[in-house]
């Protein structure tokens, strides 16, 4: 087997905080069925979002290192708080190609808004670190950016309030700054968001867009592997563990959640000691 | 100075994963007014009420030793899921005296109980753990003892609904099942819950007594160090550093915290590097 094609075959490396990012596994497993994953998960950690910048990249270096003992052929930071924090240490650190969620999410929200008005909803460390607004503009200098952070969203999503009277009371509190300056496009800034995209949706209404990044990130990752020649040729088969998960905590726990989120059944998670990186 | 006098003038080192146990740190500072006090927040890996029993024990370990070069005479677990998990553990390992806040609030609620009915509200951590239930058990066999997990009020404290329709809502819901049992008493068994007591107490209404771990930890540490010979004999004076604040992240977001919870203002919380001890 020629180097190429053993690149070829490795996994596609995940990360996330915790069990978010799983929204985006879930649509690389649905876009790139030939791709394996191996998912990591810093449930000892979690969450990421109210932290600050500094303790990010260093949690972030930990696992690109960690991904890396695994063999992977590339990188998809699935959580915004290290995407926004995170990707630029990466990716001046990291040989490999290194996908974020931001960027995907930025470009969809500046094709899809016709008033050029946009809405981003995120944790505190997303928002906090500007990086939605830079990326938006970047490419689109008229458009206006409105930011909000939503900081209970994460834990209403992981008691499992999805469909809630609490989580309706909550949505209208943060959404309504965004209703009332008529944003026609919203991005989930945060890879838990998709969960209640049906309360969101409702909420905002039909004249609004809401942009889920995992979607766009998936095929950013699939753009990127055929340029650089790494898509898997053929679906690995049985036994071949296509999708691995590692935790840094309470595997039971991120396994339970993963079933609820991935159609396909997990089998088992990892734990790992991710100070040792 | 001799050994005892240099003894009894450090500080008392107190920790928790974060903000909560600030309430603990109050109390000691309103009952024993001549202590200073380090106090440890681990705010890089907040919150330790959803993470593993092993986690928990790994993260206590690496502050006990932070506290211990800080040269503390004696360290308070100021949070119930590090107490409930680490206790046993840190009484092995490190040789000075350990107070944690569930031994306490167990020996109240028995004395307080009348028909023999306890409640205890926590962290999934804490009630996983079954701590509560078994120190209660231990002093009064006939008591009956009702536990419940309540993972959204630290998340709701911490975004600062402390007089909420939301935060009425949700503690509706959790205490339901305490009410219908009929219990008389009933232990806020997180550090973050007595800053929602009046919500708390509404709801339970006027029969059920709410024991706060704090009032009775702070008691119990005084009359340890009375018993043996390590109470501080005198007020310290000004510029000796009375109460001195770290954090393993976003010093700034503690301070502010901090300074809603403390009378006294504290002057800055410093970010050390936790994973190093």
């Amino acid at each position: 087997m020629s180097e190429q094609e053993e690149m070829r075959d490795r996994p596609i490396g995940v990360f996330d905080s915790g069990v978010g990012g799983l929204t985006v596994a879930r649509e690389i497993m649905r876009q790139l069925p030939n791709e394996r994953i191996v998912y990591f998960g810093d449930t000892a950690r979690v969450p990421y979002g109210s932290k600050s910048p500094e303790t990010i990249i260093k949690f972030s270096r930990q696992i690109a290192r960690f991904l890396q003992t695994q063999n992977v052929k590339a990188i998809v930071i699935a959580c915004n708080s290290a995407s926004s924090c995170a990707v630029e240490a990466l990716e001046r650190e990291v040989e490999l190609p290194i996908i974020d969620v931001v960027r995907p999410g930025a470009k969809t929200a500046v094709s899809a808004t016709k008033n050029n008005k946009i809405g981003v909803i995120a944790t505190e460390a997303t928002i906090g670190s500007g990086i939605y607004s830079r990326y938006i503009q970047e490419q689109n200098a008229d458009a206006m950016v409105l930011s909000k952070a939503c900081p209970l969203f994460v834990p209403l999503v992981e008691e499992g309030l999805w469909e809630d009277p609490v989580t309706d009371e909550i949505a209208g509190r943060y959404l309504t700054e965004l209703i009332d300056v008529g944003i026609d496009t919203l991005i989930l800034g945060c890879t838990h968001y998709p969960i209640i995209r049906s309360t969101i949706g409702r909420i905002m209404g039909d004249g609004v867009t809401l942009v889920n990044p995992a979607y766009e990130t998936a095929r950013e990752l699939k753009s990127l592997l055929q340029e650089k020649g790494l898509e898997s040729s053929h679906r690995p088969g049985l036994g071949t563990e296509l999708y691995r998960f590692f935790v840094s905590d309470a595997a039971d726990k991120f396994q339970k959640f993963a079933n609820s989120i991935l159609t396909y059944g997990i089998l088992s998670a990892k734990v790992i000691n991710i100070d040792e990186y």
